[in-house]
This record gives C-alpha cells, structure tokens and sequence, in this order.
C-alpha cells in the first residue's frame, strides 16, 4: 500500500479537519457512561449477560431516521479482532486499552467519520464517546447527548434520582461525564512553566495526562486536561469549569510562544530546525525522540519558522508511529528495535510528501 | 562576495586536488628548519638583524629560473598584516600561530598554490613548508629538499659537521625535518580503537597531535602524526619510519570502517544521515559539534552512504568554520556567540552548493 492510502486510510476523517483554536487544541471530548437497568453490571456479567446487552442495543441501533448523529454505526466485535487491530483502534482513541485487553465481550459501534464511537461491555454496558478537531468542547456534548437521548429513548437506563446515573466506578456516578481537550502546550514545556501550571489545574478539580490517558507521559508535549468530578455538579457547570481552564491555558501557551519568539529567536529556530533535520535523516528513532521532534516541527509551523509544512502532520505521525500502526503498515509483528527503524522510515516519507 | 567565491580564494588551490588515499590522509607536510650562519637566531635577534635576513633572502629569492618548486614566491610582512589576516594563514596551515603572535619581525614566502611556505624568523631563520594533498610524504620532502638545495646554493646554513643543522631549539637539531600526515580516522574513534593506537605510535618516536598542532585536541577525528626526532637518523630513515606507522594506521582505519559496515551499517548510517541533518537544519553551531558532523558526514561520503556530497567538503568546512575565516567572511569582528551563528549559516549555505 503507498504511504499516501495507508495515512488517507490511518487517520480519521473528523481529525483531518481543522476545528478552534487549533494551534493549541488539537481535539476535544466527551464521553458519557451508562448502563441498562435489566443487566448486571460488565465486571459481574457472564458471556450470555454480556451478549444480551450487545443484542439489546443492536436491536434499534440503525433504526432512527432521524438522528444524524447515530447514523451507519457499524459495530466491531472484540473477540473477532487481530491484537494488532485493536492496538490501533486504541492508538486512533476510538476504543480504551480496557476494551481491547481486558473486556472479554466488548464491542464497539462507529460513525463513518469516527467521530463517534460508543463502547459496549467496558466498564460500563454504554460508554458513548464523540470527538471533535480543536476547541469544540459544547458541540462534542450536545453530540453524545443527543446520542444519549436517542438510545435512552430505546432502552432504560440505570438511572438513580438522588445519584444521577450508576456506573462501575463511583467516580463516574452521576453526570457519567468526562469531558477533556488535547492540548499541544510545547511554549510551556520549554519556558518550564508547565511544572507550576500542572498541579494549579489538579487543584480546580481537573486532571492533567499523557496522550493516551491516565499513567501515560506527555509525549510530544501534548496534555489531555479533563474534568474529575462527575457528581454534585450539572453538566453545563462541569463543561464551563474545564472550559474557563482551557481557555487560561490558551492564553498562557500564546503567551509563552510569544515569549520565545521575542526574547530567544535564533535559539529558537535551531532547535525547531534540527529537529526537523533529526526527522528528515535518521534511520533509527525511538517513539520518546520521534514525538519531542514531532512537537517541535508543529511549533515550527505554527509560529511561521518552518515554511511549507501541514499543520496535521504532528497529529498524524503521533498517532501512525505508535507501534499498533506501525506493525499494520509493515503488516507483520515487528520487535521493538524494528519498530524504531520503521518509525523512522515511515516519518521520512511523510515529510517528503510535504511540497517544500 | 558570494560563497563560492569567498571558498574558492579562501581554499588552498593545492587543497583541492585529491591525492593517494585521499580517504584517510587528508595531506602530507614536510618541513624543514634551517637557519644563516652570519645572523644571531631569531629568539635573541634585535630588529636590524632580523630585517638583514630577511633582505638577504629577498635578494636571491626569485632569481632563478629552472627551480619550479620555489617561482613566483609571493613575500607576507607579519607586521603589515591585520591580526584576522595572519589567523587565516594560521588556520590555512601557512604559518605557525608562533609566527602570527610572537614573531615581532615575521615573514613569510608563499608559492602561488600554497604548496611551499617558508618562514622567516620563526624560531628559525628559515623553516621551508611545503604541502600536498593525501599520503605523497616522498613529493614534499623531494620539494622542500629541491628548494633547501636552491637556497643553500645562495646562502650560509648554520651547519655542524656533528650535529648537522643547527637550530634554535635542540630538538630539531640534525635534520631539522618534520614530517607530517594529517590523517582522518573516524572509524578508529567510533570502534574506541585509538586510545590503544595512540600511546603505540608514541613509543615509536611519533607524536600524535589534533588538527593545529601540539597541545590542540583531535576535532572532527582529525589527528595529525609526526616525528619527534631529527638527530641521529637519516631522512629517508624518519621518512620512512613515520610512512610505515601512516600505512599500518591506514589499514587499521580501513579494517575499522568495514567493521562498522558490516556489523553496524544502519546504527552508522543512522548517525552519518543525523549529523547531516544537523548540518543542513543548524542555526547555531559550535566549532566542536560542527567539527564532529562533518567528520561524520565526511566518513558518509566515504563510504558511499551520503551520496552526492564532494569529499573536499570536510578539508574546505573545517578550516572556512574557523575563528579568523569567519571574520572575514562576515567582514567584521565576531563574539563567540557570533561565530556559532555565522558557522552555522555557512554550514548551510556551502551545503546547498552541493547538486544533491
């Protein structure tokens, strides 16, 4: 496959476009987390429980008209995908490392542009995710919600009047709401003041993370912020906290940008440029090095220092480096010092598609 | 100036030629010390003195016409010489940094390649220099004996039947040879081979020095080797001690580079394709990062891993990337902060000269 279909194919078709405040946002998310009333809960659940509730919903997915939102969900079954099929599926963000090691009846259903994707049988029976490129935090809500009414309208909801909805965890009790944004923050990072802004925002009730969640590092200098709570709160109120927060954030990242362009130019500019040369040359790379030059080389754009570039390329090349992707374009199962060498193949050739 | 211009009267003509084994000695250099036996030595000379020797050899040099070793002699007054001036002479291996700082009545004679230099009131009335391109220890000690022979044809050495030339500092008393290579071994370095070859060669009488000489360190894995000893032994006898040492070193290297392509060809292309990116990208470049990416990139061409870059580019970069060449590139005084910034758009700037 040339390298120009397997991306076109990699990457979905939501990321591709450009949403608010993209420089800095590069997506946004919610997700709601339900269960149905009849079925016990996935983590007590046997294989027919679990299966009932996957047939329960199949039962009137597809079926509405009228809602948008909820149209060709095509669904994928855990137990028939290849390891390396979900490990990209978790890569792309569409599935959690949860449902694809642990969640023995899982299954997940999909839009087209994968812009939503609603698990079944993780944690939860129901865990309804949108996403949306840049700063969209109100549209991706109103998205699930209306997904959230649409199957609410099918099925009952374990719902509880006093404690809002019941999930697994109790930290999802209530709104089952988790709302977060990813957040390219490489001024920050760089002026070291990301160190004193992390443990600010933990204080607000929010959580700072990695790209692929909880426990990960912020590779390449991108930070998922997300709201904690979802209980004693509505949901407007939960959205405005994080929204107020990231918008701060915004500000001191341009700041910050700012800052360096104006006090450490020619400095600067080394350091984006040789990083753009580290990705154009080596031959070997690990994923550590590869996302540090990636944030670099987006920075570039962004600030107008690299001439020529796509701003997707840092989105893309973070996700197609993982070794899920890079194991489905080699289409084998690679180790991890092949994987170093294919990353850094792989990185080379997209930057040529680029017309410098 | 444009660049092309400035290397091309910045670069010795005699540089550009390629020699034997081109791809490890980068040149060989003889020189011969001599001194007139009517003169006080330089070291306790006053200034009338000095200024008598130097018009004795004025008045006979020039003269005849079947020496083409020593036509065309060109005459540089230390003292009429800007100090950027004489530290390009320095850096392009025509005269001694003694000769630049300390020599208060200095002179020198250059042929109209650079191939000969000859020094006047060094440390020595007279020291003759000539250069070659790659391992040809033979052609510039036939030279420089050509031109030894021509002035003694015209003037009075200070000569001990004994001892054999005598010399300001003892020793260089006997012959008053120096022979050198200056040889490029980046694959001894890599394979941590030459802390062992090192102390080896000195017990052979050799010394092992970097790129300008006693006390300066091997940047870019450039190491110059030379003898020590003048006295008690022949020319042809020093001559050909030090070209065996150069011919075992030479097959060591060779040994070395296949090592490194056989067991280690894409760690090594890895790091030959990263320094040229650095190369390439660079906005601010020490003359020792520097140093060591053209050593790399200069190993790549090599070995026929980085294609289409000319060889003469390590020879031409080290020497154009030094202090006093970049002054006069940029025309002006440069701070060390400067510097890095002018190497590093000259880096650039010579490397898009090349048609890749």
């Amino acid at each position: 496959m040339s390298l120009e279909r397997f991306i076109s194919d990699a990457i979905s078709p939501w990321m591709k476009r450009e949403g608010p405040e993209s420089d800095i946002v590069l997506s946004s998310r919610v997700r709601l987390a339900r269960n149905l009333q009849q079925f016990v809960f996935p983590i007590a659940a046997d294989k027919e429980s679990a299966h009932e509730v996957i047939s329960s919903i199949s039962s009137f997915i597809n079926q509405e008209k009228d809602v948008p939102e909820a149209e060709n969900l095509e669904m994928l079954v855990m137990e028939k995908l290849k390891p390396i099929e979900k490990r990209v599926l978790v890569e792309k963000h569409l599935i959690s490392p949860n449902l694809a090691e642990q969640a023995k009846y899982g299954a997940v259903l999909m839009n087209e542009d994968e812009s939503v994707s609603i698990m079944l049988n993780e944690e939860d029976h129901i865990r309804i995710q949108c996403l949306a490129p840049g700063f969209q935090l109100e549209e991706v809500l109103h998205k699930a919600n209306v997904i959230d009414d649409f199957i609410e309208r099918n099925a009952d909801y374990a719902f509880d009047e006093k404690r809002g909805y019941l999930t697994s965890c109790p930290t999802n009790v209530g709104t089952g709401l988790r709302a977060s944004v990813m957040m390219h923050l490489p001024a920050l990072v760089l002026t070291k003041k990301m160190s004193r802004i992390i443990p600010a925002i933990n204080q607000l009730g929010l959580a700072v993370r990695g790209i692929y969640g909880e426990g990960t590092e912020a590779q390449g200098n991108i930070f998922q912020i997300s709201n904690q709570m979802t209980l004693g709160k509505s949901e407007e109120d939960i959205m405005e906290d994080l929204a107020g927060v990231v918008m701060q954030v915004i500000q001191q990242e341009r700041a910050a940008r700012k800052q360096l362009q104006d006090g450490l130019k020619l400095q600067l500019e080394d350091k984006l440029y040789r990083s753009l040369g580290t990705l154009e040359n080596s031959r070997i790379i690990q994923s550590k090095e590869a996302a540090k030059c990636l944030s670099d080389v987006r920075l570039g754009i962004d600030l107008e220092i690299l001439p020529g570039i796509s701003k997707t390329i840092l989105n893309e090349l973070m996700i197609l480096t993982q070794p899920g992707f890079l194991q489905q374009y080699a289409g084998e199962v690679l180790t991890p010092d092949e994987r170093d060498i294919r990353r850094a193949t792989l990185i080379r050739e997209r930057i040529k598609l680029e017309n410098r």
